[in-house]
């Protein structure tokens, strides 16, 4: 029998695995608790009506499914029994793997103050970017409602806490919302009065880009009402607002693009994780002491040739799975391993609004309509699937001409329609 | 001050009302407890993968909000203070009105069994839509993970209550779902071999048709490979299946299309109802003894030339909406009142799946190809936005071209993945 590779998580890394296994000499099982591969890096647009789920989704069956060596499984992992090589799953099933790869992703944090999540969501599933979409549309709709001045304008003041790339393209995309396809929606209020306040705890924005470019995406962002709070760690997320040290923001909406942490996949196989649970691997990405497991991803702590970890970003996550399947076929064939796992950096983008976005190409720093048609093409060309791609260019195109958004339902949890919530105590 | 006009509910009724007031020398008001407009004729697309949500909907606010004499207001309405005028929103808002027009529309009903909800959705709003097509995905997930043949066949079990439109357009999506789309993407299971079951009570599906059609839907859908079940009352339903008197059919997943009754909109304004709670109305549609109070759509029962029920269709809706928006700008001119309402019936369509569908114009019967191709493009017509025209006709040319369904997600709820849950005791 064909040895077994055993996948779980369908995201970048683990997707990418398998197509590397495809039509291999191994048996693949891919677990994942969706049906589907998101593609997150538009997310935030979904989150921001301008995107439906099915358009940056794909059933994993469609993608991988249909390689007779691979097996696509629904399921909820929640260990694995190293001892006897068994994945565990949710209901006691156990699936047995020769070769591990754990490619599960991350899940936003907050630093140990988890009960800010209640009012804070953040953004990494489909129902988070529902729930982020139903809160903003509601707080407009309660917004004109509302007879009480104050409570008006706390309705209408939107935090995103975290000047990461989600936070810069969900603040500059709400910006658009309120400023353009909402503005002549309302009676009693004016959506442009919204207040659209981003929140970053360091120095500046996008931290990982050259600091030209993080203060083109500041400028870029302040041009569009975005105000733009930096050195601003928060110190309290309520009902009503967040602070920050002593200075506080009334906002019936805040949206958590601050901090992620790995899924505990560390935990179920005991290796060495770092503060935010990402297993610290070889540099061929195999766990100490287990050949046989592979970690990938948001799920890894791989370090570059400087000694720095790599970024929690799709190309080293697609790059890693790649990498991983190549090293399980040529082990197969009892060939050397491979060389250490290199990441090929090809540049690294961010869009901030409608014909504004920057890039970083180390060599060239392009900014403005030019980086963002890069990120439009750029985008589209990574989306799985010719029809994901049309119609997200054509949700694209339409919006560009027309300023409207084409998802702007209010849906999922039953809502107070006539006006806020009371404050909570 | 010009007179108020209160329109709750902006389904096509409420809607056309509203359109037919727009610009007119009153001031209008939009009641709805959703942020949108649903084209209901397409739900059962979202129900079956085929659609997103907002491909079937528009933000009322872009439909008739930009008005200057409209308002749109998010809210759900529990009651009407006939005496002062004025309708009274869930958080204890009043809403005061001139004349008021009731298009509160209909919800799925079970004859006095509610506990079947549990176990069999219905088909009205989006989540219902979404969430019906998360029990059939999953149903074949946990059956392509079960290893209990008698389990995997009663998975695999779709019956679908009642052979009206609905249930003849969910039967036939979901035939082409399991035998098209899904047929190749599962290991353990073929999809091919799911049972879809189609229970009517009644002599025939289709009973407003002409009996030709109703045989020819019927027999198109078998050959789709949909079991039809004539003179099939269902006397039970649970987790497992349904019962029809002494029959018994496994199936984990069961679908309401059988019975629906109107909102509660005639206690409200206490009116005298007929036995599934719609008002009854005089000729000109307006509540006896109420000449200010309307009621039109599902939410009414109007009678039509020869004294019988009109059906609970879009075309009636609308054509009332536009009626009432006549007959109240008549009065404002103080003319005389208009011609009672007489429906105008230009047809009446349903499809079956992919080149299949009846339509009957009265003086011709047609079906199969042809009459599909009128049904494809009377709904593509008739879909508010042109945005939403150009999407969901571009779904229907991929899908007809490919035979997959874009929409294939398990969102919501947190489902049970690896495996069914246990039987309810």
């Amino acid at each position: 029998m064909a040895p077994r590779v055993v996948i779980v998580g369908a995201g970048f890394g683990g997707l990418w695995a398998a197509k590397t296994l495809a039509n291999g000499p191994v048996e693949v099982v891919v677990i994942d608790r969706q049906n589907y591969h998101l593609f997150q890096p538009l997310l935030y647009q979904v989150a921001t009506a301008g995107l439906s789920p099915a358009d940056i989704a794909a059933p994993i069956r469609s993608i991988v499914g249909t390689h007779r060596n691979i097996t696509v499984m629904l399921g909820t992992v929640d260990g694995v029994d190293v001892a006897a090589r068994e994945v565990l799953t949710e209901r006691g099933r156990r699936v047995p793997y020769d070769t591990l790869v754990l490619a599960t992703g991350a899940r936003h944090a907050y630093f140990g103050h988890d009960d800010w999540e209640l009012f804070a969501p953040g953004l990494k599933l489909i129902e988070d970017a529902t729930e982020i979409r139903r809160r903003i549309l509601l707080a407009f709709e309660q917004a004109e409602n509302e007879t009480d001045a104050a409570e008006r304008q706390r309705l209408m003041n939107l935090v995103i806490v975290g000047g990461g790339p989600t936070g810069v393209e969900l603040a500059g995309a709400i910006a658009e919302l309120a400023r353009r396809a909402l503005a002549k929606d309302f009676r009693n209020i004016d959506p442009r009065a919204a207040r659209i306040i981003l929140i970053e705890a360091g120095p500046r924005l996008l931290s990982t880009m050259p600091a030209d470019l993080s203060d083109d995406a500041r400028q870029r962002l302040e041009r569009l009402g975005v105000e733009v709070r930096l050195n601003a760690p928060v110190t309290a997320v309520d009902a009503t607002g967040v602070t920050i040290g002593t200075a506080r923001i009334e906002a019936r909406s805040v949206i958590w693009a601050a901090g992620v942490a790995a899924s505990p996949a560390g935990q179920w196989i005991g290796a060495e994780c770092d503060r935010v649970g990402r297993i610290k691997v070889n540099p061929n990405l195999s766990v100490p002491s287990h050949p046989e497991i592979f970690a990938i991803g948001d799920t890894s702590l791989a370090l570059d040739a400087a000694n720095k970890p790599l970024p929690g970003v799709a190309p080293v996550a697609k790059q890693q799975g790649t990498y991983v399947g190549k090293l399980i076929k040529a082990r197969l064939r009892g060939e050397e391993q491979l060389a250490p796992f290199r990441y090929r950096d090809y540049g690294n983008l961010a869009t901030i609004g409608r014909k504004a976005a920057v890039a970083d190409f180390g060599w060239i720093h392009l900014r403005g309509f030019i980086a963002w048609m890069i990120w439009s093409f750029a985008h589209i060309y990574f989306l799985i699937g010719l029809r994901n791609r049309l119609m997200v260019a054509l949700h694209w195109l339409w919006a560009y001409f027309t300023f409207q958004r084409g998802a702007r339902l209010i849906t999922g949890s039953r809502h107070e329609v006539d006006g806020p919530s009371p404050p909570a105590k």
